[in-house]
This record gives C-alpha cells, sequence and structure tokens, in this order.
C-alpha cells in the first residue's frame, strides 16, 4: 500500500478535497467551488487540478499516491460509468476513464450516499463494521448499503435509494422522482417542512410553529419544548423511518444504523424518535441493531472516496 | 473442481438430496424422513448415511466430491452454526463440524430460503444472474438475497427475512415472530387464507369461497372466475407483495425478481397481480426488473446447497 490517496465529494456548490494518509489519517481538506457552466464540463478539470496542485504543495509523488477516490451525486455502475448527474449537468460519462487519463493515477468513483456510507465505516460512526446501513436526511433523502465491507451498487446503479421505498402508497402529492409516498416526502428535511404544513393547514391549533418560518430544525426545537403540534409531525416521521429502517434491516440485517445529513443536527433526539418504531417492527433478530448518528459530517465524502481507491 | 457435488435440503418432514456433477447436471435426487425424535439427533447422521451409501452404489470416491452442502430451516451464521431450528428440533449446533467430522470432506451449511435462491441462479429462473432477491411464499414467507453471486446472511442470519418486513403496523393480529402485520401475514398461503376470511366475516356478500374450504388455491381458483370477493383478496395481497418487493429493490437492486413456494403454483397469474404494484411503487430505475416464477421447485434447496461446495 502506497502512503497517500485522495478523496474528491463533487456537490452542486462545491468540491470538497482531501488528502489522506491511506492510515486513514485526514492530512488537508479543502473545497472549491463547481462550476456547472457548458455541462458542467470543468469539473473533472478543476478537481484533477486541486489533486496535482496539492501534491506539489506537500512534496507528494505520484508514485507515493494509492489513488483518487471521487463521489458525485447521481448513480455510478461498477464499472465508473454515470448515466446522469442532474444537480451537475451532466449527461453521460465515462468518470473513471476521464480522470485516470488526467491524472495518470489509479481513480475509483462512486455514488455520494454510498461513498459517504463508506466513510463513516472507514473513520466514522461504524468504524469497524463490515454490514451497514447509511440513511443520510438533507434535502432528499439518500441511503447508502454495505455488506461485508462494499458498498452495494445494484444492477442499475440504484442500490441504497432508500429515499425513495414507497412507505405511503396512498400518497395525493407527487415526489420528485415521479412516485407517491416515498420516505423522502416524510423524512427528509422537506418531508419534514411538508408534514408540518399539511398539520398546520388542518387546524388552527395553537403551535409554536406558526410564529416562525418552518424549517426541520424549527419543528424539531417545537418538539423539544413539547408544542403539541410539532410532537405529532416529529411522531409521524419517526414512525416512517422507524418502520421503513425495520424493513431495510430485514432485507441487509446490518450490524448498525447511521444516520447523517444536516436533520442529523437535531441530534439525539432524533434517535428517540426513530428507535421505538424501528423496535416495534424489526424482525426479533435484529431489533437491538444500533442505530447511530453519524460522526463525520460533511467530511463523510471525502473520506468515503479516499478510501474507495484502498480496496 | 472435482467432478462430483451432493446438496442436502433438510425440511422439518423430509430430508431431500441430490447428487450432482459440479457443472450443474443432477445425477440422482432421492429423500428420507425427517426423524425428529431425541432433539433431531438422528438428522445429521442419517444424511451423512445416505451421502455415503449413494458414493458406494454410484461408484464415487471420495477425492472425487468437491463437497457437500446442507441447508436448515433457521438462521445459519457465516461460520456454518445454527443458533436454533425450532422445526428440526434442535438447539445450537455447530452443523458444519459435526457433518465434517463425519463425512471427512468439506461440508457448507445455509439457511433453506436463502440457498434456495442460489439454487434458482445456478440452474433455475435467474440462471446467469448475480443479484436477486428470491421469495418463497409457502406457509411462511422467506427470502434470500444474492449479491454479486453470494448470499447475504447478515450480521444475525437474519438478511432475506423478508417474510417478517412489516407492512402493515396497525394490524391487530400477531405474527408468529411476535410482531405485527408482517408481510408473511398477507402474502404466505396461511396468510392469504387469513385475508380471505377477514373478508368473508364482513359482508354476507356471495362467493365462491363460501362454497369450500378456503385455502391460497381455492382463494386463486375463484379470482380466475372474477368471484368479486377473491379479486379483492388477491388485489390485497398483490398490492401488499408488490409493495415491499419494490422497497427490497430499492435497497438492492436486484436483476431479477424470483418467486417460488406453493402458492407460485398459481402460475402466471400470479406476476399479474403483483406486477402493477410494483411498478407503480419501484423506484424508476428499478421499475422493469423482471418478477419470474421459480422453475425448480422443491429442487430448490438442492441444487442451491450443491452450489453452497462451489464457491
Amino acid at each position: 500500500m502506497k502512503p497517500f490517496c485522495f478523496g474528491i465529494d463533487v456537490g452542486g456548490t462545491t468540491i470538497k478535497l482531501g488528502c489522506f494518509r491511506t492510515d486513514g489519517t485526514l492530512l488537508e481538506k479543502w473545497e472549491v467551488p463547481t462550476r456547472l457552466e457548458e455541462g458542467g464540463k470543468y469539473i473533472i478539470p478543476d478537481a484533477v487540478k486541486e489533486v496535482k496542485a496539492k501534491m506539489l504543495s506537500l512534496g507528494i509523488g505520484r508514485e507515493e499516491v494509492q489513488g483518487v477516490g471521487i463521489g458525485v451525486p447521481g448513480p455510478v455502475n461498477d464499472a465508473g460509468e454515470v448515466s446522469r448527474a442532474v444537480n451537475l449537468h451532466w449527461g453521460y460519462k465515462n468518470l473513471v476513464q476521464e480522470m485516470e487519463e488526467l491524472l495518470d493515477m489509479p481513480v475509483k468513483a462512486g455514488n455520494d450516499a454510498n461513498v459517504a456510507a463508506l466513510g463513516e465505516m472507514w473513520q466514522g460512526a461504524a468504524k469497524g463494521c463490515r454490514n451497514l446501513i447509511m440513511v443520510t436526511l438533507g434535502t432528499g433523502v439518500g441511503g447508502g448499503i454495505i455488506v461485508n465491507g462494499k458498498i452495494i451498487a445494484g444492477t442499475h446503479g440504484a442500490a441504497g435509494e432508500i429515499g425513495h421505498a414507497c412507505v405511503e402508497p396512498s400518497e395525493t402529492e407527487r415526489c420528485n422522482c415521479g412516485n407517491y409516498g416515498c420516505l423522502e416526502q416524510m423524512a427528509a428535511a422537506t418531508g419534514i417542512v411538508r408534514l408540518a404544513n399539511k398539520e398546520l393547514e388542518q387546524s388552527d391549533e395553537d403551535s409554536l410553529l406558526r410564529k416562525e418560518k418552518v424549517t426541520a430544525k424549527s419543528v424539531f426545537d417545537a418538539y423539544k419544548q413539547d408544542d403539541a403540534l410539532a410532537s405529532r409531525v416529529v411522531r409521524r416521521f419517526g414512525e416512517y423511518l422507524g418502520n421503513a429502517l425495520a424493513i431495510f434491516s430485514c432485507v441487509v440485517d446490518p450490524e448498525r444504523i447511521v444516520i447523517g445529513g444536516g436533520v442529523s443536527k437535531a441530534g439525539e433526539v432524533l434517535i428517540s424518535v426513530i428507535e421505538p418504531y424501528f423496535r416495534r417492527d424489526a424482525f426479533p433478530a435484529c431489533k437491538n441493531i444500533p442505530i447511530v448518528l453519524a460522526t463525520l459530517g460533511n467530511d463523510a465524502g471525502i473520506y468515503g472516496t479516499a478510501k474507495l481507491v484502498l480496496d
């Protein structure tokens, strides 16, 4: 094993980069803006330029780098091809081949939610685990499934797309994916706001949520102050997510479940509202699977992509 | 690779055995009764005796056998240990070690529903696939998940226990597992009968199902004759199962879904009632995953256990 590796996490706003020792030590992290113009054609060259400049400034030679991992918001197949990444303005792209030609080093690519799971397994909340479900509660709901230490990509790059588990077939509002009743519509930050607005519309009941802009944070804050309406919203959220995690667990029977993303900033209270429903609905052998908060925050992606090149 | 292997599928009533060429050709299959007396202590010696006798009668030497696989109705961990197999009257058993000592050949063990999936992948309805969900609709609902050609066993041996996905948390009747609202309560042969009896109790509506004993078969037969009550039962069954398969698919994104077990004898009509709900609820990238009937019937277990020793 060579001593260094790089992880790159490409988002719609910034490209996050990290230079690691292959033992898991983060040496430096930094970010640059994601340039979306002209079909996102500058994204890969920008990332490559950053890696090369960092190698130069740290005095790292190419022969000392195990490889470079990159994560993108979209499905990535085992061959490192992206069929489409809407948020990057990309159509089809042979991501790994393009990067390898520019870098002349081994490159591996993965979906951003999947690599976040790998990062948490390597150096975060699931360190030492080999089987893991990670769910990322952000603007949407992402997921990553790890079995025997490896990300499951799936036949269509859609494994771990657990935000689109249909948990409420009778839902009348449409999800961004085109279906109705996806977990994302109940458990993403936007989903929690949606559930809250529904509750607010249904009655004139007094609530702290009528006094400010409704956000996932304000819902959890009101819940912590025993606001009755917010409590109903949070319990519905907890039941949808706890039940869904119980169903996912009878498929892959993970060692641990990790919850990350912006919503997880609510802290341990989040676990306390999910867990009772998970324990109620999980198969008996799975009832005691620990549900824990992610610990790497926004760095999970760079850790996970760096880990990609070590396997 | 040596030329021969054996597969053994232990059920609560019979032990099924098969002698295979390692290319997948079934040479001979036979069965003997499962002796449950004295805590099932005769089961392993009986199976071993059968294998040895068959080797003798076919003139197969020990050095020509790649190994012997065995499947049991209960969780089996990667080390080949069974924590408990109620239907065999077994408590903890180091299954692989016991068999290897008696046989002096390599032994591998797996859960019966998991190995059925492996069998269908090797020589059945999913031949050539590497990623698979198999659901077995029998007295209960079993499942097997295959990722990259390997069975997922799970941290507690509970991966693939999809019969206990909680699909109806508001259910008031208890499942055998102790939870409420498991898929098994809706989609097993017993589950279909349960749904039908509920419908029959709720009204005096005329139905073919009032004229004979209600079984999963009689429900599907009445459905084929456009019986209105049976049609509602079959549609509920189809919606529960189709929705659940869609959820499982966003976790592992399989290449194919195989439906086996006694209920699958209803034939293609079964697929026709599951598929519309699956297509409705599946993540867009997964909507066209083929759902097919198992083809190996009761032999899936011996095929799958034989395949266990080839990997």
